[in-house]
């Protein structure tokens, strides 16, 4: 059967995911409509995933279209907007009908969940690489930034750290710790959206962790010029990452593992009481440069980085 | 020389393309913030173009850059939308300096002369493949659509048809022809940005051709549930492809050659002389469906379609 460019999107996908009355004019012009209303600023992100880079070969069509999307509601969270409406740029050899079917199914699975509208996109054939840029809406100046964290703001995150790690690692056979959980965290990461939204007024900096606590902290220190005082034992770690830890004697492993997609943020101490959703303290933020750790009573200088491409 | 995953857009992008008020934050955080005024619709496109399919390895990359972005800013001009920014997902093999810098050098040139801010984006290691995301801004309620022609209007296009394809045919050697002309406008297609935007209060209908006249005209009659009828003497046709025509005495050619990125548009005929800058009226609107051509006295069906991804 022939798959025409436009058609490809529109079978599989079009007018599933018409949820917003924000979308004027969806799939099937040469553009996509969006009405932002008044009093209201676009956040705008876009993540790539490339198969044998971000993905395995073979990893199962339904849990790559959630976590394409994943991905993406995680940096509209991290910022405090509301997911509004997404477009696709699907690379793929060839038209795959079953693995479209099945793709589609996991992207409009989390779509529907937040109300997301797909608005557009591109198919190209060519080596399988997913592009999604993601779009949302946040009231007037009150963008969740990176570059506003103060000395003496806690540090605070949501979930627990590592759980996707080791996820990985058992995707990869390179442990022999079966904790489904972590599977799933790592296979469908949950995007911090409902949070993201409720820390619009209380936190003074946010960031998502998607390339480890020590690397996105890091980018929030950089930018807000200060540093972080972290108290390891605070750190949330699930009973899997807790014997990975111990089977490795990796502990720096879920300060440095990619790919949970919590939220970590820091509240002034006088705004803490108006978190009203699950997080945990973590830290303090400090004038002094770097992120310090305290572990088992003593200070390490974490010079750990996470996963970031084109590194050497 | 390390280039991480965000010093490699910044490096190359930062802060050399911005020029609009609507950027509220650029390249650096989860998230770009974007103002959209009030009484305005954002235009949403997005555009893939991949090695060997799109075009050919060891294409020199500040063309690519150009034309990355020049066919992004079609489907905004196609719409009637004033470019405002765009976001690049690039992934590549390596990171290759002197490749990103005359790439980033050929996509800020057009950049700069329409005032266009790159926003954000991602960088990943895999096989050549670049995507754009182009947003842009329309007053309410005055977008370009497809679905707008009705019989009697007047068929127009800007530009000439072909010249494109040519190029492409000298860029495989698959011609004695020599029309740097036509090479160029294969390579860097300046896209009828200030024509879209004139065509607002004027046009019933607007499409961008990509696929070639036929296919996108197609879209319009489709959409709008109506035919056509050319004159194709009225055709604008370069010498160069005069010439081809002649050779090859394929006379159908720049009816489904793609890649012009001219505008074909259908207005009223009371309206016609509201059109203030160079285009030709190359035909009809009428109520039976499919295109019908004529040429040399006689009335040709066109069955032609241009190029679609995913086509058998």
């Amino acid at each position: 059967m022939a798959l025409t460019e436009f058609g490809l999107i529109s079978r599989f996908f079009a007018g599933k995911t018409h949820y917003r009355s924000s979308t004027l004019l969806g799939i099937g012009d040469d553009c996509a409509l969006l009405k932002v209303p008044d009093g209201h600023q676009l956040a705008v992100t876009t993540d790539t995933m490339v198969e044998n880079v971000h993905f395995l070969r073979g990893t199962d069509p339904k849990q790559l279209g959630f976590k394409l999307l994943a991905v993406n509601l995680s940096d509209l969270a991290a910022m405090g907007a509301e997911p509004i409406a997404v477009s696709l740029a699907l690379t793929m050899p060839e038209a795959d009908e079953q693995w479209l079917s099945e793709f589609s199914a996991g992207f409009q699975a989390l779509a529907s969940q937040f109300g997301v509208d797909l608005i557009g996109g591109d198919t190209t054939t060519g080596p399988l690489t997913l592009t999604v840029q993601a779009m949302g809406l946040i009231p007037s100046d009150l963008a969740l930034l990176r570059s506003g964290a103060k000395p003496g703001d806690l540090i605070f995150m949501t979930g627990s750290l590592g759980d996707a790690g080791l996820g990985l690692k058992m995707a990869q056979h390179l442990t022999k710790i079966d904790c489904q959980i972590a599977l799933q965290r790592f296979n469908c990461p949950m995007p911090r959206v409902q949070e993201g939204i409720a820390l619009r007024t209380v936190a003074n900096s946010c960031i998502d962790i998607s390339d480890g606590l020590a690397a996105d902290l890091g980018h929030i220190l950089e930018l807000s010029s200060v540093g972080a005082n972290l108290d390891f034992e605070r750190i949330p770690l699930s009973v899997g990452v807790n014997q990975y830890l111990k089977e490795s004697g990796d502990w720096a492993f879920p300060l440095c593992s990619g790919d949970d997609y919590e939220l970590c943020f820091t509240v002034a101490p006088e705004k803490a009481d108006l978190l009203n959703f699950a997080c945990t303290q973590i830290g303090i933020i400090e004038t002094e440069p770097g992120i310090r750790i305290s572990r088992n009573g003593l200070i390490d200088t974490l010079k750990v980085k996470g996963f970031e491409h084109f590194s050497k």
